[in-house]
């Protein structure tokens, strides 16, 4: 089977095989990846994330849960700001559900867990955990709704939900 | 029946029933408070809760609802900061459910409308929609738990739970 | 003197002199307002402004007053969004300094005070002071440049300019 | 010389040497780094960042220079969380200067390229760029002041002065 996109989890951008200068590894921004039909997505928490409770703020979850999905439809050759520009659309959310099991705190390194759960013609389910190492932090469902610029449900893209179908029948990772 | 807090709807710190300065009006930040047993809490959109897809961001509906709810406890005579400096404890958000029914923009004024649904030893559900004039725009469901401040779970103060049994048992406003 | 604008410090729209029902005082979103050549702009820190160290985040300072600027403008009578909507142009900061001389804590109430200090044909300079009572936290002065909505550079509605010059020659508030 | 935090530019942890499972290369946050004096930080522009005028919100780029600093202190072997918890003191922005210089817009892959500039006592300048390739967006300089846990200025361990005279000391890296 040939694919389009990157599943195999390896992180071909930030680690090229053969560093020319090695300041080009620094100057490469983080990107996620698959792992079979998973998408991981690691990032450490900044005292933006954080509150005078000492944890992560509860709606800074969603952030970095938005930072997973949207890189996770770039490793999916799905370019959101093309679609945005060109007029084709965008998604938004529709719904989220998340439970908070534990807390994040300043400088943790966490490691965000996605999985295309359901596809539909205008929305697609992704299950979204959020890990410290083998702690789950929190358990998230988001289902984003593919939108016009203008605000109204539409199909997504035939394309892409082909790939979101590919995407959810790749083998687990060993 | 008397109660300990204002659930009479009149918002009294930034109406003064006579204004000595004028500017003193300008200088009270808004404070929402309670019509009957819904807090409600106004606010507007500004450049900070939009994103590039000309909508306000899908985690900033939780600040919202946040602030309403710190508003809420604050009318209801609970003093969050208060707590957290004493080490008697926070709330921190153990679940969150939201539905996305309508996009809010620049300049929107929205009103948060909150209900306090059910409360436990340890927790409190509280209803949230956020409303622009008569659209609904998001549908929200928040637990707040309450853990001390290296937290663990723990039994809000009685007199907390009082409260929130008074707001939930007033009449509705007409 | 007679002004397209209300400089007159009294805050109208959310303290009507007669209220109907009462909750429409807390449906009316908090508006700042002038008093003289000066804008003044209430309010209260949530959780979702403070950090882990206990204090407002430093990047937040700047959305109170953005939000404070944007309430000027809109008390001068400039809408921002018409004209972002209609593509007359944007406003965007070119240059933002601040110092910071005391820090915010969850629940305290804020008030930021800010002057039109020069305006050019294409920029206007606001310096902004962030207090607590009598204590002053932060000075900071903003330069908005307007640009076309590609992002040039461009000149201010003539009228635009003639209100921040009105604005700047308004006497002193007692 | 030997220095006890690595100033080669090699960023060790996200780019093992061999990578056993390769799904462990997608587990490891982004690390920047230095190269000479230089510290360098990637980052990638999400939702989260942009407003509704469709760039950057001028706010957030004080946020990525913070992940930045925060970043180059970590390579530098400065624990900001121990401090914090030990109860030694915590880095505040004491002033910030930023001119805005070119908008960043969703998707950007941008560098903040950072320098150590003056060394005090009880503080520290750092002048900090955001780049996007070869263009400059911002160019913005720093003063962080180290606070004892209930806000006093007070020096900063001497071992802390001593790395940022060596980090400004550093050859330039070709």
């Amino acid at each position: 089977m040939a694919f389009g996109f990157d599943v195999s989890g390896f992180h071909r951008e930030s680690c090229p095989a053969r560093a020319g200068a090695m300041t080009s590894l620094l100057d490469q921004p983080y990107r996620g990846g698959f792992a079979g039909p998973e998408h991981r997505f690691a990032l450490t928490v900044y005292f933006e994330d954080t509150d005078t409770a000492g944890i992560v703020y509860y709606a800074n979850y969603l952030k970095f849960m938005e930072r997973a999905r949207s890189d996770m439809l770039r490793a999916a050759g799905i370019d959101q700001r093309a679609a945005l520009e060109a007029g084709t659309g965008v998604y938004a959310v529709a719904e989220a559900n998340i439970r908070y099991l534990r807390p994040a705190k300043l400088g943790d390194d966490l490691l965000i867990r996605s999985r295309v759960e359901q596809v539909r013609a205008a929305s697609v389910i992704i299950h979204q955990r959020v890990m410290r190492g083998a702690e789950q932090l929190t358990d998230g469902r988001v289902t984003a709704a593919f939108l016009t610029v203008d605000g109204r449900p539409t199909r997504q893209p035939k394309e892409w939900t082909d790939i979101f179908q590919r995407i959810m029948t790749q083998e687990e990772h060993a």
